[in-house]
């Protein structure tokens, strides 16, 4: 059986009575790391088939995973989440049935375990080889989206990693009942024991638990709003990939095709705004200013968009509300965008790797040059020339499903991918080489 | 000019009339990461023409270096520091020279920052390349040896990164003049100014300071101690990259060549005991142990190593002393040497698995199933098949000079060198594409 938690009380645990809960992380850590050590090994088939297992299993419990979510929606209105937390946590047969295909899509993308990323022959005879390897141990720590138990645990799973899972309290239920789903599918096709963990209580001393217990866990993603990324952070002991706001982006250039540059605003902006690759901030330089600016005030404004301009975009549309110093540094995730003329490419830059948060970034322009330039310079995870900010993901670059989009700079930045949940190690064969 | 400090006043700070500590030293994180964004556009060129400017003025200052360390000693010879500290702060003509053909050998070294990692296109025609880029700002805390002021400027130079050093408070006045010649060298030939500064004050309170600047530090980077690490890592807000203890274990294999294997064990021991991938733990198959335990012992001994046997090893060499539980999770850095004898292979990864640190370990064997098994299973940096754990090394593996042996599984594993010092970034080029 995958998943230890249901051997365990699914209770908070009594400070009298029930198992310490330090004790209880310790273990499932201890269990995990004894578990990486088998699925460092396991093939590709077998992997694959664990998957389709997993798969089936979600499908065939539809009921039950459906039943515990109505519990926790329950809750949640009870409670009085807001209507757009609520949304992200309900679940219906179309959203169980996209779980199931998106491990069914793990299952199909290659597995970059065991190959060999560099080989070479040193004077001495010794043969060096650098060889892919699963990272070992992650903890993923979630908030309310119950998806995010199947999609972390299959990609962590292909990629040979043994996983901890702890979800947000809001979603215990539906979490608990996606997990056991895997587990017993998972357990069917012959799943490692204890290389699924589910942390069986919600309370928030199991973050902290977690966040110290860099004796067993190689890595935490904490996957959530940025309260919950800063506390993971600041209380980690070990490597944190986190996936912050998105700050993005659009400078329109002097150079720039301003019908273009008008379509891909109003995508970087309108097509989904309530993600990390919407755009927050238009730049436009001065020299097309009057040209571009109200022609791209009344499109954004047909689409329901909010602007808030600097003085001199409000002289070219002056329906526009005046954007305070807080505005440049404000990911809305709404249908609301700050917008500022800036006199030159190189001040472009300037702002946005000053109250950007190097993730998303675009120029529109012709020139090459100027493109060039804003490419190397703009310190962000992606930057883009004449397309939309909107296609920094994994999809979109071909990776197949992430489980993020990392703002870090060390080990992963951008999508981060199967590939992006691994390590390395070296080989080296000899024939009794000394130093 | 391109270290701060120089400007900056060399003294504890007072808390009534001194500048702010804090203030200071987000001063410094504030400049270097402006200047991370113009170091990340020089050609390789123009930074070899820096790191050999650099050179030459530690070799032009060689006076004053000298006498600067020399106050240095007094002070730690005053204050009763043990011979083996005082031996690795001090400085001489010979390590001083050795200081700059390190900075020569760095200059030599290729460049990867730009390299092109990958490069596709998508089928909406978008153009995706993962360019190599440089990590931005590095902060290296160390300890005694001020030759690490040049070794870890010069290295995150060449990659690209603005450096902040904090060294020990012993080698405080020898740091210091290393950094001021490297900064004369390096401002002459037009190194970007706060591209390598110098933290002024040695209080421990700038290292908490340190790590709490997630704001403007990409990453740290501890060389020292095992309670050096540790306290950077219990604080640090952003990566680190950690170089931890070798418990590196060398496993003689049923089926392996005793004359090779015992020579092999010599070189692992004895060639340099207080390094990290020096052998601290000798494991001997039960079938060979009656043939390989008195050779081994036998020679051991005559290169004055005392051994620790376990109740089976001290069968065959009843001179050992018994070996404890902590004996196995110890890393001596020492000629001692812990032995035990196992049952199988399997045993044997077991045992490295359980007590080893992730390092560096060795099978010798003439079975390549017995091998291949070990080098899959072990999970450690690096795994050696017929060869000496010496040589987990970045000069041995050919990649020149590195910060450090990385005993993460993030980012960086093993030997970090140059390209270990950089991150990428994606330059996605499009025609007006959009979601």
């Amino acid at each position: 059986m995958g998943l230890s938690f249901l051997a365990m009380p699914l209770v908070e645990p009594d400070a009298k009575t029930g198992p310490p809960l330090e004790a209880l992380i310790q273990e499932m850590g201890r269990r995990a790391r004894e578990a990486a050590l088998q699925l460092a090994t396991l093939s590709t088939q077998e992997k694959n088939r664990v998957l389709e297992s997993m798969a089936g299993a979600l499908l065939e419990r539809e009921d039950a995973i459906l039943e515990a979510n109505a519990g926790d929606v329950q809750q949640a209105i009870g409670k009085g989440l807001n209507p757009a937390l609520i949304e992200r946590l309900r679940l219906d047969p179309a959203r169980v049935a996209a779980m199931a295909g998106g491990i069914r899509q793990v299952a199909a993308l290659p597995d970059f375990v065991g190959e060999i990323l560099a080989e070479w022959t040193r004077p001495n005879g010794l043969q060096i080889r650098k060889v892919r390897v699963p990272i070992g141990v992650i903890a993923i720590i979630y908030e309310s989206r119950p998806n995010v138990t199947s999609d972390a645990a299959s990609l962590c799973f292909k990629s040979g990693n043994a996983t901890i899972l702890r979800g947000g309290s809001e979603a215990f239920g539906s979490n608990a009942a996606i997990a056991e789903a895997l587990a017993s599918g998972g357990a069917a096709a012959g799943l490692p024991e204890f290389a699924i963990q589910f942390v069986p209580v919600a309370s928030r001393e199991t973050v902290t638990l977690l966040a110290h217990m860099d004796r067993y866990l190689d890595l935490i993603i904490p996957r959530g709003g940025k309260s919950l990324i800063e506390t993971v952070t600041a209380q980690a002991r070990m490597p944190v990939i986190k996936h912050y706001d998105g700050i993005c982006h659009v400078y329109v250039d002097s150079a720039a095709d301003l019908s273009m540059a008008c379509a891909l605003a109003v995508n970087a902006k309108c097509q989904k705004p309530g993600v990390c690759n919407a755009m927050e901030t238009l730049l436009v330089h001065r020299d097309i200013a009057a040209a571009f600016c109200p022609l791209v005030a009344e499109t954004l404004r047909k689409h329901g968009v909010e602007l808030r301009g600097d003085d001199t975009f409000r002289c070219f549309d002056p329906g526009a509300h005046a954007a305070t110093e807080e505005d440049w540094s404000t990911e809305y995730l709404d249908l609301v965008l700050s917008v500022r003329v800036v006199d030159s490419l190189e001040d472009a830059i300037g702002h946005i790797n000053r109250y950007g948060s190097r993730h998303s970034d675009a120029i529109v322009t012709s020139d090459a040059k100027a493109a060039q330039r804003f490419l190397a310079e703009v310190d962000s995870a992606a930057v883009f020339w004449n397309a939309s900010t909107r296609f920094n993901d994994g999809e979109e670059f071909g990776f197949g499903a992430e489980i993020g989009i990392s703002t870090d700079k060390l080990h992963a930045r951008g999508p981060m991918a199967l590939p992006e949940l691994t390590s390395y190690k070296y080989h080296i064969l000899g024939s009794g080489q000394m130093k």
